[in-house]
């Protein structure tokens, strides 16, 4: 490609909106466009990249025989109302009508498609088990889309069903995407973890998140230096720590002015914040009040609350639902509030929490606390369940060892989804035994417009991008630094031809702009591999060649730049670099 | 591919609803389903005839130099409102709203979004030309969805779209891409023809459309066997024809009971269809009112009125406007109606129709007709104007010699589009006397899964489909016909291997079930090659070879099987057979 023809608009400024390294400089690089919120064009170098990531995703999908199929991204409604998810997705879900009045989304998600596309036609366990998969656009209407192609309303999605006779069956199609989603991450060269993880909304039992690790992910996981162990925050559960013993003292209402967070109480008490008692109340479906005592200085796990309590839609209580339990917001604790009935109103207190001597915690009066209170003797009816989040340095629950926490961003997740679309949608087989059963799905999920934007994450420096060989746009871009010296321009064309002849992975920055503009959009861009070609070509027949994502540079002699930048290559590819 | 692990659910019965070949034998051969109204699904054979197509055109746009990108499929409709086509485009446009209220379409076609992307990015002279190009689904809310991929709502689409400084870099940049089409076509194996068309509602003015010729085609195309000539029938513009002299008698109002088609009123005159003039009479923006009169034997060309009077929608008068202007419904002429004012209403007549002596027309009263009318002395205040269609036989407009009428299907069509774009949504850049200048614009489809649908229509038998090799979901299948006979299973797996060794284009037929049913399923599917292994190859060590396309046979030594069938693949290929 000639870098004069190629359509690539660079930025000098980087527009304000944008917040993160890898929205920054796809912007900056003229890799993507925005159209309207969290829709995005992919201009040709980014639309490169993400056709790189999707033949790795198909060579590896074709390599565990899984076959490739594409749904409509229209779905109607029936189907979604069979399944009962119309309502329960909620207003993420983008909804449209036809001329006629009929009712269809722009899929999220292709459960319910997949299910009523194979019932009635996948009829025997003779046929099983069968993965199908497909890579289209996919849609959701965040409340707030940011982070440029992280949070998209429009994104491109890899997603695999599989279907297997049992449970046993669905654990091997589920260790084979989950094999393959390792290779695929590997080969695209991101640095990433695959981690246990909440199955949340869609449904089922086991589940793995594949997290690529960096400061800019919106999610949290555990990791333990020691095992393998590594969860989603959400689903990892720490164990109760124990608190040095004292002995109880009578409970004692004080008063706590301008106490408006715990840290603040901890100062005015002149204690400790593990010595304050926490509480945050939340609403699940409008109809269950949950109140949530955590020691001071940990936070509430609502994922946890949930999954131990039920229900749909997890949100914030609002002041009246707490004042109907006889709570006060901002000073709230079970003393003194409604005994809990464990069906409209529950209190839950972490294990830790309940370990707390002599603490500090909410009176259920403006501007009041009580010290000196004793869980096991002050909190009465009410449940122990383990709701806090881990932090930094809690117990491995596998080995024990202290365990760290990072940030992550979700670039594919796997779910053993078992039965339950199955059922609900009526899909069966005919068993050997010549009974109908309902499949045992699977279903498997890779972001890929997101992992470009996760790829730009962890390679990037001020410059620019310093994309892994794999995903690249082009994998070497030639630079002769004076066009107009047509001894020099006839080098780099020579070396271009050179470079073609082997493969068009190749870029000649003909452009007549400066040296300095060419490094510069050369770093901006992120091409692996730069090849100089300046004075020293003309006076001694060398070339310097640079390795973006090293800063490594060597000089080498012109005829020798095509085999020594193909080692390289090789080399950086051998690494996944 | 082992046929035993393809998921391919093929049907006994076809459905219904499916009225044409194409669609007749995805569904048959298990390649789509449907999921809903002009909805499907490609299932994997489908699918990979898709992603052949799409191979294909992705190395041609390659070629040109045209650079892929992907642009939203969801598009706000403020560029809409800008360039005034939010309402023009009427119910075929499917709308959306999000969360916040604001609207969204999405994509028909991509002319507002590519200019809007483009504007003050693409600055300057020195960036010109450039042709951006995307493949994806595409959306129009049909009225009437059928035909199976031939006119559903969601469809693939391949658009490209063209930038230049000046008409002559447009003409260039339309060539070039005429020049692609042909060659992606050709590639394709479609027997095609490129036409000239009109431009209708995209605008613009020089335009070919891409037919692939077949019955089944909602297209007309007038062909001249003796030049190049070849036009869509809408396009067309056919010569007067002369009559034969009469002394021009006197006008007589006659009744004429019970005729209420021309060819009843000629068979009650006795007189030939050529003596009759005819009208028809259409509304244009609901504010025209237009009589239009042909002979009786001819049809009115639509958009020829439309061209002549302007005005975006055209439909079919109603009665009430009929009546406004003196026209009485079924016995209408000029002859008793309103004079026109060439404002609000229109009177057209075809040359020809200006040259039938002593005619019939209508009186416009009920039940009620004139003879003996000759236009010239009869009909006041009309506008003569070519308003009729060709027939089969008339002039060819370049060569005169008698033109075919043949039907086809749209697969591709090219456009000038001009200005109108650039000026409309102010989309200009740097001209080297320093001036902003609207880009000249061109833009270019490929309906990708039409493409299908044409290929099947023109290539299949009473038994199936008959594939061109470039876009057979796999490119041969190996038929043992008794996997329970080891030796002939051990064969086959044999030359399986060998074949898999080369390319993975070829499908093992390893299903434990009767000959007959591995033949259907071959023929069915289409398959370009297949090798059929049964008892003499075990006898006397041969397979049998048969070309689908032709039927012919061959008997070959089983080593042999591996180099004869490339040479018969690369002899069909060379024919784009």
């Amino acid at each position: 490609m000639l870098a004069s023809k190629l359509y690539c608009p660079t930025l000098r400024e980087i527009p304000a909106e944008a917040e993160i390294a890898s929205h920054q400089y796809m912007l900056k690089a003229g890799m993507i466009r925005k159209n309207g919120g969290g829709l995005y064009s992919f201009l040709p170098l980014g639309r490169r990249v993400e056709l790189k990531i999707e033949a790795i995703v198909r060579e590896e999908m074709d390599g565990i025989g899984a076959q490739e199929i594409m749904m409509p991204i229209m779905q109607p409604a029936e189907i979604w109302h069979e399944s009962g998810r119309w309502n329960a997705y909620g207003p993420e879900m983008f909804k449209l009508e036809d001329r006629h009045g009929n009712h269809f989304c722009l899929g999220p998600t292709h459960e319910e498609l997949i299910t009523t596309l194979v019932r009635n036609e996948l009829r025997s366990y003779k046929q099983l088990p069968v993965t199908l998969w497909q890579m289209q656009n996919k849609y959701r209407d965040e409340i707030r889309p940011r982070f440029g192609l992280m949070r998209s309303r429009e994104f491109v999605m890899k997603d695999a069903y599989s279907f297997d006779v049992d449970a046993e069956g669905l654990h091997k199609s589920y260790q084979d995407e989950y094999d393959a989603y390792t290779r695929i991450f590997t080969r695209c060269g991101l640095n990433f973890k695959p981690v246990e993880a909440d199955s949340g909304q869609i449904g089922g039992s086991h589940t793995h998140e594949f997290m690529a690790l960096a400061e800019a992910g919106e999610a949290e996981v555990v990791s333990c230096p020691k095992c393998e162990y590594a969860a989603d925050i959400e689903k990892a559960e720490p164990a109760a720590l124990a608190m040095a013993a004292e002995d109880a003292k009578d409970m004692e209402l004080i008063e706590t002015p301008g106490c408006s967070t715990i840290e603040e109480l901890a100062a005015f008490m002149k204690i400790p914040v593990e010595k304050t008692i926490k509480a945050v109340a939340f609403t699940i479906d409008g109809e269950k009040t949950v109140l949530c005592m955590v020691r001071g200085d940990h936070e509430v796990n609502d994922v946890a609350v949930q999954n131990f309590v039920g229900g749909n839609a997890i949100e914030p209580a609002t002041e009246d639902e707490l004042k109907a339990h006889g709570l006060q917001p901002g000073y709230m604790s079970p003393i003194g509030a409604d005994t809990p009935d464990n069906e409209t109103f529950f209190v839950l207190v972490d294990p830790t929490a309940m370990n707390v001597p002599n603490g500090v915690t909410g009176a259920n009066k403006a501007g009041y606390h009580y010290q000196n209170v004793n869980p096991d003797r002050d909190f009465k009816n009410v449940t122990v369940a383990t709701i806090r989040m881990m932090v930094e340095g809690d117990a491995c629950p596998h080995c024990g060892a202290p365990v760290h926490i990072m940030r992550g961003i979700e670039v594919g997740q796997v779910f053993e989804l078992g039965t339950k679309y199955s059922e609900s949608l009526h899909a069966t087989f005919l068993d050997q035994d010549g009974k109908a059963k309902p499949f045992y799905m699977g279903c498997y999920g890779i972001g890929v417009t997101r992992t470009i934007a996760a790829a730009i994450e962890q390679f990037h420096d001020d410059k620019g991008i310093m994309w892994p060989v794999a995903i690249a746009p082009y994998e070497v871009v030639i630079l002769p630094l004076n066009m107009k010296d047509e001894e020099l321009a006839g080098y780099a064309q020579d070396l271009y031809q050179q470079f073609m002849a082997v493969s068009s992975d190749v870029v000649l920055d003909d452009r007549k702009e400066r040296a300095g503009v060419k490094f510069n959009d050369a770093d901006l861009i992120g091409y692996p591999v730069q090849v100089v070609i300046g004075k020293d070509t003309k006076n001694n027949g060398t070339v310097e060649i640079k390795v973006r994502r090293t800063g490594e540079k060597e000089v080498v002699a012109k005829e020798q730049a095509l085999t020594r930048v193909q080692e390289i290559l090789s080399d950086l590819r051998s690494k996944n670099m």
